[in-house]
């Protein structure tokens, strides 16, 4: 498969992009040859995909569920018994939608945990994004569901040789709250004796963080560090409550943090140091959490929400640049699981966007970045191309329709 | 003119809506009869549109520009200077833009203060939508300035018979700080000898709050109603700085507050006390400001990132509602200019969106307005209806390429 995108806005030059397989092969000022697919770049903007980088994409089923309450109310009483109706049709049908729309918003990659994420991985096949799928390890349930968590993952594990090569495996201990020591200790040697990915929700509220200190006797961070868990696969989900000996670890463990602002914010979790970590040397990326907390999926509202919690935080108008925000939710995202993107250039993987430039929100267009981070939408995305292959062209994906209705049945069963 | 929306979602049932004139006349479950035009309303909801209360419209030329900045460094060196260089036209041009933004995202009403005024009527005129436009008033600046907006302003109030029902003329001193205490005291009489509404920035900074203090013993609040400024006509602009007496004081001469949560974040102004302003009775609405601090006029945005700012402000998960969030953003907009509108129902000026429910953000159903406040962007928004007129349908409204282009064109003789 090959594809040409003709007179296409780039750096500030007009260029032709070739691509062929799943990687660019070439940018010139004009490109000639036969393609199996010529698109029309003109008036769009060649720009770097969104990744994802904590998701828990079925949740799209539970969105808008349960408004301004309290966040054991809000667990206990609607989010709990609604998930406990979830079958394996719901997740494949909820992650099907979470991927339609994270594809019209212009992400093509997520890292996600959720039960049944063998589910997930069927969604993810089909839809031609990349993710990074977690295999789920929660203690604080019932023996049943323990059994059935492991016996997923397990299956999971087993298939991963025919999985597509966008997909990954990582292991997806939920938290330290939620998940043992001993347990802890086994997911990170498996961690380096499979060269896996760790996926952990870390220092999400004060709660956890004053238990933590209570119990062991240190903070989150230091705990995980002391059980062997932060390296560079290591993707810490929320990353708030930390202390300066925090950032310095997670700096020299190489870990990635993924910022959160929109859930942060709904859930009144605190307030991401969005700054101290970027001078820190942490990797900061951005993920949209489910849509529970959210509640949608779009990257593009991470970054706007995160530009400005940043400088709300700090009470500066100076405390984040739009590079450094556009960044976070494009090359930093790639460069934390390893895929050969999230910028163009030749010889990399072919993700990309294709901005209207000619949508309202992108003029004035003194600066397209500042304008991508604080005034599009997804409404700005006209193409999106994943690994090769597009999967959105002219705001179209084939079957959005049937996507879309079938969730929405699947969804109303799980109230009432 | 007559419109009939066909089995359109409203109040959760599925009805017919008839529209004569600038009118709702009839909301039943089949409306027969002969309408001049017949919109398919299958699978949309018919919600209010939004009534944007603090906008500089033309500033959409300055969209992006100067990321980054403290304050009085982005305004000195930056958006100052490039404002000296704006034409008529291009006022006329930036404001055409604006609006079709806009209406892109569901917008039917702005109310605006900025230079050369009648530029941004004619703008109005053609484009269809409702405003109210300010008579600018400041003072801090030259001679020959506050000429040229006094002879601006006399020329738009000679015109008003002229203008179409769509637009109300407003008094628009821009500051305590940029106008004197005599204009404020002749603008306050001529607002009751003439039932003039009153638009001004109050309360935004700190340093507003101090030098006010400083110079008049008391708060800009206080010192605008000693006054005669707040009465049921005055919409306030940010009221970001304010005391517990002030809140009082503007519920009792029932002025309308106007929450910009996006511009206040970007430009580290402080926080809007939502929760308390609400419950001490104030009407609040949303505004977007101009697009060099936001930068969009998206009301969705303005929308989530209110209800996240709110939450956030006080710790609290339960801050606000979404029907709080939604009712600012819609009929609390339209009350505080006496639109006969912002609400469905029979007899009311037909102003009104049909969201597209099959849009990926606006499922699961669980909770539409939910989905509008916190999940939807201007993607969702289908239809726009605006006194009774179609501004926009199946997301096109006509002539949006060359409104756009135009602009362009414009805002890049500003830079450089």
């Amino acid at each position: 498969m090959s594809i040409k995108i003709e007179q296409v806005l780039w750096n500030r030059q007009i260029v032709d992009v070739a691509i062929h397989g799943n990687r660019i092969t070439r940018i010139a000022p004009e490109i000639s040859g036969e393609f199996d697919q010529v698109i029309n770049g003109r008036d769009k903007l060649l720009t770097p995909a969104f990744y994802n980088t904590h998701c828990h994409a079925a949740m799209t089923l539970l969105r808008g569920i349960a408004d301004n309450l309290e966040l054991f109310d809000w667990l206990n009483n609607y989010i709990w018994p609604a998930e406990a109706k979830l079958t394996c049709e719901d997740i494949y049908l909820g992650s099907k939608l979470a991927i339609l729309e994270m594809i019209k918003s212009g992400t093509v990659f997520f890292n996600d945990m959720y039960f049944m994420p063998q589910e997930t991985v069927r969604a993810v096949e089909e839809m031609g994004i990349r993710a990074a799928i977690g295999m789920i390890a929660i203690d604080t349930t019932t023996a049943d569901k323990r059994a059935q968590y492991a016996a997923d993952c397990q299956a999971l594990w087993e298939m991963r040789h025919d999985l597509s090569d966008r997909i990954s495996l990582t292991l997806a201990p939920h938290a330290i709250y939620t998940v043992g020591e001993k347990a802890l200790r086994q997911i990170a040697e498996r961690s380096q004796a499979d060269a896996l990915g760790i996926h952990i929700h870390l220092a999400e509220t004060l709660r956890e963080v004053e238990e933590c200190k209570s119990l062991h006797g240190v903070t989150p961070v230091e705990y995980l560090d002391k059980l062997g868990l932060l390296h560079e696969r290591t993707l810490a989900a929320h990353a708030i409550h930390l202390t300066d000996r925090d950032i310095e670890i997670l700096a020299e463990r190489k870990v990635t943090a993924s910022y959160m602002p929109c859930s942060n914010c709904k859930l009144s979790s605190g307030r991401f140091r969005f700054r101290d970590l970027t001078d820190g040397g942490v990797r900061v990326t951005f993920g949209t959490d489910g849509c529970a907390s959210n509640d949608n999926l779009s990257m593009f509202d991470e970054m706007k929400c995160g530009a400005l919690g940043a400088k709300n935080q700090l009470n500066s108008s100076t405390a984040c640049s739009v590079k450094e925000i556009y960044n976070a939710a494009t090359c930093n995202g790639a460069a934390a699981f390893n895929i050969d993107s999230g910028v163009i250039a030749e010889g990399k993987l072919a993700d990309m966007l294709l901005i209207d430039l000619d949508s309202p929100m992108m003029v004035a267009d003194h600066d397209l970045t500042a304008n991508l981070v604080y005034a599009a939408d997804s409404s700005c995305v006209d193409t999106v191309i994943c690994n090769g292959r597009v999967l959105m062209q002219n705001r179209v994906v084939p079957g959005e329709k049937e996507i879309v209705r079938a969730a929405r049945v699947a969804a109303r069963r799980l109230l009432g």
